[in-house]
C-alpha cells in the first residue's frame, strides 16, 4: 500500500550532488539510524542523506521523493520510544543532525529562533549564558533535537510550570511532502491572521512534513531553584502533598514528579545510585523556581513544616546548590536508563486523572501475579502523567498477552490518554480508538491525504492501520 | 459564489420542529443579532436559532444547513471587532446564548468543562468561589462567551502570565459543516493520541465548525493581587521599567498594559475618570498576582524603589483592594467604550517586536498630519500588542486611504502581524497577505475545502477573496 524506496544508481547520484559528502550508504554508519533507542525496533535502510539547509530538504522531497515515490524517515535525535524515529523498511532516512544553527535570540521578548536539529541541551547551555532557560527539559536531552521534539510534542519536566509546546511554540518553518516550504515561522508572541497552521505539525511525529526550524518562548532563568527530595508512605499522601504544595508554593512550584520503592531499588542494583533518605513506598522529587532566593526558602521552608506537621511527608532532603540538585533529579531522570539494564520493559505512558493514577500499577500487579520480574511506576503527577514499566528477562509473549489490551482497557475506562506524551509511532498506533473517536481518527486521515497524498512521510506511523 | 440562506416556510416548520419556541424570525429581535457591538457592519439575518445541545446543532447542520446550501453565522455574544460575529448577508445566526451549561469542575486538577454559550464573567465567577481563576481575562468579559474566545483565539489581559488559548483549551467539542459531532473533550494536560485536531478550531473564526463545548485548564486563584498606575516620559523608558519588573518581579507579573496620554484625555472626557497620578506621556498599568502578600509586597517596593530611583518612571500609585484595583484596571478597560463616544474609529491590531511598538503610533501622526481627530496607542506590552485607534468626526475615505495600506505596510515591514488578538473575520480578511505567504493561505483554503466543501459556514470571513 505505501511505497518502499527503490534507491537506483541514477537516484543516489541525484542525492550525491545535492547533498556532497552527505548522502552515507556504508552500512556501519547506518546502523545507529536504524535502530532506535531501546533496541526494540530495527529498519533496514540503505541511505542517510544529511541536509543543512530547509532548500536541500525541499529538493530531496519535491525532484525527488515524492515524484519518485520513495518513503522518507525523518529523524531527530532518535531518542523517541514508540518507534517513531527509524525507518521500519527501507525508507530513507533524513536526518536534521547537521541542522545546528541557531538564527537568533532576542533578550527583551525571549525569543529563540533556530534550526530543527539543535540538541536540546545545547539550547538550553545557550540561553544559560542569556539569562533565560527552554521551556522544556527531559531525560533525553543530550542527544533529542528540537525539531523532534516539536514534532513529537515532548512533555518533560517542566510542563507542569511553562505549558505544552503548543503554546510556547511561536513558529514552524516545514518542508512539506509536494517540497514547498511553509514559512510559518512567526517571532511573536500574537497572531490571528488565519488559521494557526504550525499547530497542525506539533506532534504529527513527521507523517505531515518535515520540521526545519522552530521558533519558541523561552522563560527567563530563575534566581533561584530548590529541589526537595520527600518521602510518603501512601500514594494519597502524595497527592494530598501535591495539594498542599500547589496551595503553599503557588507561582514558584516548577516540577512535581514522582518514582516508587521498586524503581528506587532498580536505581540502587543497576546504577548504583543511593537512596538520601530512608526507605519509603513512594518518593517525590519536587522542584521550585524564583526570582528571589529569601522568599523561595521562606515558601519551601513553611510548606515542608506544614507537610511534616501533618505527617503527609515521613522524611526528606533539600537541595540548593547545583551538583546535589543533579544527584537529585538523577534518580528521576535515570530511571528509564536503570530498567534498560534489567531486563526486556514493556512500556506504557499514560495521562489519567490524577486521583487514579497509580491504581493502575495497583492493579496490574494483582492482574500479573508475579508472572513479571518487576511492575514500577513513576512520572509526572503535576501533569496526571503515569510511566508504567513492566519488566521481564526477555522477550515473552505470554506476559504481553496479559498486559494487553488489559492495560489500554484500563485506561479508556478511566478516561485517560494510552499515550500521553511519547506519542504512537509505530508501536502504538493501533491503540489509538482506546483514546479516540473513529470520527476522530476519520478526520486525522483526511488531513494526512491533504498534506501527503503519496503517503511519502513516515509511513506506517501515528495512523492505525484500519481508518 | 456562496450560499445564501433562501428560508422557505417548509424550512422554518423543520427548525420550529427541531428548536421549539426557539427558532425567532421577529425582525426586533434579530435586530441586535444583526449588527456588531461597534455598530460598524449589519447584515439581513431573517431567522436566529438558539440550540440548547450539541444535538441540536448537528440536527440544524447535518439535516438541513448542509444539505440545502443554507449559510449559518455561528454567534457567540457578538463582541467582536472584525466583523465576524455577524452576517454579511442573509445567513441563518446560530446563536450559543442558550448553551451555558457548566459540566464539571475538578478541583484538583483545574479542569472546568462546560457548553460554548458560559458568558466569561460568569465562569469566572464561579471559579471564584471554588478558589480558582479562568485563564483569560478580556474588557468584553460581561457578554463574551467561551466558545467565541476560543473560536477567535482571544488574548486578554492575562495572556502574559497564563499563555495563548492552544496552551491552555485542553478539549473541545465541534459540530462540523456537515454534522459530525467531533469529540475532542479530552479532560487531560497531555494527551500524543494522534494530530491535536482541536487547535485547527482554535482561532478559525466559526469557518470550520461550530465549538459547542470547551474544556480549559484554569490556575488557582491567587491569594494575592496588586495593581500599580505609574506614569513614564518616553516609551523608551516605559520599556526598560518593563525589563526591570520582568527581572524584579519574575512570575509574580501577571499584567503589562499601556496607555498614552491622549487616551487618557478621552477617558477624562468622554467617561469622567480622573487620572489618579500627575499627567505624564505614557502609563503603566501592572499587575502582580501571587502566594504571599508579605513577599508580593516585598518584590513589588523594591521594584518600585529601583524604578523610581533609576528616574524610569515619574511618578505611581498602588492599589491592594478590590475597588481601587478595579478603578485602575478601568483606566485601561474602558478605552474602547471612551472611543466609541469620540467619534468613528478605525481600529487596528498588530503585534510588532516589543522595540518597535510606539513607534507604529508616532509615525503614524506624522504621516496624516492632523487628519485624524485623534491617533490613540494603547495595549499589551508584554505580550508585544498594540492597539491603534483613529478617530474621525464620521465615516472619512480620504481620511481611510491615507491610513490604509500605510498602517498594514508599516506593520509587514517590520515581521508584525496585522491583526495579534482580534482575528480577520469580515474586516480584515483581505490584509492577510501582509503577515501570511500564498503558501500558508493556500493550505488554510484547503482546510477550509476539506472540512466545510460547500462553505456554509461563516462564509465571508478569516479567507480572502483571493486565493
Amino acid at each position: 500500500r505505501l511505497p518502499f524506496s527503490r534507491v537506483t544508481e541514477e537516484d543516489l547520484a541525484f542525492f550525491r550532488s545535492v547533498l556532497p559528502g552527505r548522502a552515507v550508504t556504508d552500512p556501519d554508519l547506518l546502523e545507529s539510524s536504524n535502530q532506535d533507542w531501546l533496541k526494540s525496533v530495527r529498519g533496514s535502510s540503505e541511505l542517510l542523506l544529511r541536509p543543512r539547509t530547509s532548500e536541500e530538504v525541499s529538493q530531496i522531497l519535491k525532484r525527488y521523493c515524492n515524484h519518485r515515490n520513495l518513503a522518507v524517515n525523518p529523524q531527530g535525535g532518535n531518542t523517541g520510544l514508540v518507534g517513531g524515529s527509524v525507518p521500519v523498511h527501507d525508507e530513507i532516512i533524513l536526518s536534521t543532525a547537521l541542522m545546528k544553527d541557531i538564527r537568533s535570540f532576542d533578550s527583551v521578548s525571549g525569543i529563540l529562533t533556530c534550526q530543527a536539529g539543535c540538541v536540546l541541551e545545547d539550547l538550553s547551555l545557550y540561553l544559560e549564558d542569556r539569562d533565560h532557560i527552554m521551556p522544556l527539559d527531559l531525560g533525553a536531552k543530550g542527544s533529542c533535537h528540537i525539531g523532534g521534539n516539536v514534532a513529537t510534542n515532548a512533555g518533560g519536566l517542566r510542563l507542569l510550570r511553562y505549558g505544552s509546546l503548543h503554546g510556547t511554540v511561536l513558529g514552524l518553518e516545514v518542508v512539506l511532502a509536494d517540497g514547498r516550504v511553509l514559512d510559518c515561522l512567526a517571532t511573536l508572541r500574537k497572531d490571528n491572521t488565519g488559521y494557526d497552521l504550525k499547530q497542525l505539525f506539533i506532534g504529527s511525529e513527521g507523517t505531515l512534513g518535515v520540521i526545519t526550524a522552530v521558533s519558541i518562548l523561552c522563560p527567563r532563568k530563575p534566581r533561584s531553584v530548590k529541589v526537595a527530595f520527600l518521602g510518603c508512605d501512601t500514594f494519597e499522601q502524595l497527592l494530598k502533598t501535591f495539594q498542599l504544595c500547589r496551595a503553599m508554593l503557588g507561582e514558584i512550584l516548577s516540577a512535581y514528579e514522582f518514582l516508587d520503592s521498586e524503581c528506587m531499588r532498580l536505581l540502587n542494583t543497576h546504577l548504583q545510585l543511593s537512596n538520601p533518605i530512608r526507605d519509603c513506598r513512594f518518593y517525590i522529587v519536587m522542584e521550585t523556581s524564583g526570582s528571589d532566593p529569601t522568599h523561595d526558602e521562606e515558601k519551601l521552608h513553611s510548606f515542608l513544616e506544614a507537610a511534616v506537621t501533618s505527617s503527609l511527608v515521613t522524611e526528606g532532603t533539600v537541595a540548593t546548590e547545583d551538583s546535589k540538585i543533579k544527584a537529585l533529579w538523577a534518580l528521576r531522570e535515570r530511571i528509564t536508563e536503570a530498567l534498560t539494564h534489567h531486563g526486556y520493559t514493556y512500556k506504557y505512558d499514560v495521562s489519567l486523572p490524577v486521583e487514579q493514577l497509580y491504581q493502575l500499577v495497583t492493579d496490574m500487579r494483582g492482574h500479573l501475579q508475579g508472572r513479571a520480574k518487576s511492575v514500577v511506576g513513576y512520572g509526572h503527577v503535576g501533569d496526571g502523567n503515569l510511566h508504567l514499566n513492566i519488566s521481564s528477562q526477555a522477550k515473552d509473549p505470554a506476559l504481553l498477552a496479559a498486559i494487553e489490551p488489559f492495560v489500554y482497557e484500563w485506561t479508556a475506562r478511566h478516561r485517560g490518554s494510552v499515550s500521553a506524551e511519547h506519542g504512537l509511532g509505530l508501536k502504538k498506533r493501533n491503540y489509538i480508538y482506546y483514546s479516540k473517536s473513529s470520527q476522530a481518527v476519520a478526520l486525522m486521515g483526511q488531513l494526512k491525504a491533504l498534506l501527503d497524498p503519496k503517503g511519502i512521510l513516515n509511513p506506517y506511523k501515528t495512523l492505525p492501520d484500519e481508518q
